[in-house]
């Protein structure tokens, strides 16, 4: 079960976070651009080669440290195709690097389109009789909007390829309230689909406890991290928020069961951009930064 | 305004439809995939090559006749970094042939996040002093699960940009009561997001009446297309559903005001795949269906 590999990642680095690899150009160190655009010019290529080098760079920084990586797909598509071959690139590298790689696309459509989506994050493509991985992630981020049939192909990939999802359920955001927390009947949004959500991981539970269908629930949340973490124990949730997004380690402490499993916390321009803070070698600053997040959370845990 | 120029073009073709572009493999006539196997190989690259000469194919066939085109870019994705590329030479060979080109990327994230895809589909990106449109479409559709400050981003690309967007509001699928259906006080989960979606278009109305922030409602539910299209008479609708997903013309004929304006009616695999019914050239086939479909709707609006 691929949620099991994630939990022992987890239990071999002793932590249980995910370091967010989101580069845009701003984030990346200055020279590593004009070095690319030296080369290739002002282009969308050289843009790309300059976020693969940073992610490069921020892999072999965090190996053994970090158990797992999110790149978020946004910041790859505002570099055209150019930046999506860097984000298969980058999948590619870290697979390679030994990390558990979320690809945070939080896709969504109806049932055969999100074959579509499932086939490109999670599953493959036949050419002629070829069979490709297009990008070839561990898991994905899946948006509930549309309900279980625009989710059934993903939890299909779940199933037969080892892949695990996570969906939103109470996203980070100051406006998730607006949709999530509407009072439906005698619950608000975010706990139906929580349920949901539990109901779409029945079978898909591994030898961890967990199921391959986890939740994204915010650490900007943690009155609703505490009641989700209680009400569906089976359920793995991916946390964002902490940091930049002003969600504390004791905030995201209520996603963890009381063994301490159960989630994985994320950083991403904490990490990515802590040389910009303590300026020095941008790999340095973010292993130290990694190394005080772990400590950070296992504090919290204590 | 941007969706004044939709409304022109659709008076100019006196067709209120758009043509999905959704061309995975098994849509292409054999031959072109063939020849491009035969080019290059069982690889990602031949059936990108594929899917862009079926597109620039049926854009040739539906000038002047449609006037717009939509791309579902989950088809696209699934052959990966090269599909991706794909995308993007259809949309600009489209833009150059007089469409009205939407993306359906159905994206969705956190404010800081949002702004990326934005930059992605409808705004740009600057690499050294030089500002790029990643992929320079005319409109893009946008998932409202995380609320007002993940739309923000899109809206202000409207507002900036002569851009538009559509917000799911009620999906086509089946399962889409499950969310969008949940009473939520007085009213359903797609009220509370179609009331959403009017305001955020306060202040982007154009001269044809209609704002810049529409709305996606499945045909396959003329019932609330009826009740939105009296509720909401500013908000322009992208009708999918119709065809292959069961919606009729009667039933997509609620989108629209007396006046026959306010909705596009999209099909995807009827124009796509007519050649498989009738045999002959797929472009003439094409051409026929979509000839078809636009009188299709013109009874059902007499």
């Amino acid at each position: 079960m691929s949620i099991d590999i994630l939990c022992q990642k987890i239990r071999e680095t002793k932590n249980p976070s995910v370091a967010g690899l989101d580069p845009k150009l701003d984030f990346v160190p200055g020279d590593i651009t004009a070095r690319h655009i030296a080369a290739k010019g002002e282009t969308l290529e050289a843009a790309a080669d300059a976020l693969y080098e940073f992610n490069r760079g921020l892999c072999d920084a965090l190996s053994g440290i970090v158990p797992a990586v999110k790149l978020q797909s946004a910041y790859y598509e505002m570099y055209g195709p150019e930046g999506v071959a860097a984000f298969k690139k980058t999948v590619d590298y870290a697979r390679a690097a030994g990390f558990y790689v979320m690809a945070d696309v939080k896709r969504n459509d109806i049932g055969s389109t999100a074959e579509a989506y499932a086939s490109a994050y999670l599953g493959s493509v036949t050419v002629g009789r070829t069979v490709i991985e297009p990008f070839g992630a561990d898991s994905a981020t899946v948006n509930p909007y549309l309900g279980t049939d625009g989710l059934k192909p993903f939890i299909d990939a779940c199933a037969e390829g080892g892949k695990s999802i996570f969906v939103l359920v109470k996203t980070s955001n100051p406006s998730s309230f607006e949709l999530q927390e509407l009072i439906a009947g005698d619950r608000p949004v975010y706990r139906v689909m929580a349920s949901l959500v539990e109901r779409w991981g029945q079978g898909l539970i591994g030898a961890s406890g967990y199921s391959e269908v986890g939740a994204v629930v915010g650490a900007t949340h943690p009155a609703q991290l505490r009641e989700l973490r209680e009400l569906y124990p089976s359920v793995f949730f991916l946390v964002p928020g902490y940091g930049a997004q002003g969600g504390g380690a004791e905030d995201a402490a209520f996603a963890f069961r009381r063994d301490g499993s159960g989630a994985v916390i994320n950083s991403s321009r904490g990490i990515m951009c802590a040389y910009k803070k303590t300026g020095g070698d941008f790999k340095d600053a973010a292993r130290q930064e990694a190394l005080r997040m772990k400590e950070d959370i296992r504090l919290a845990l204590c």
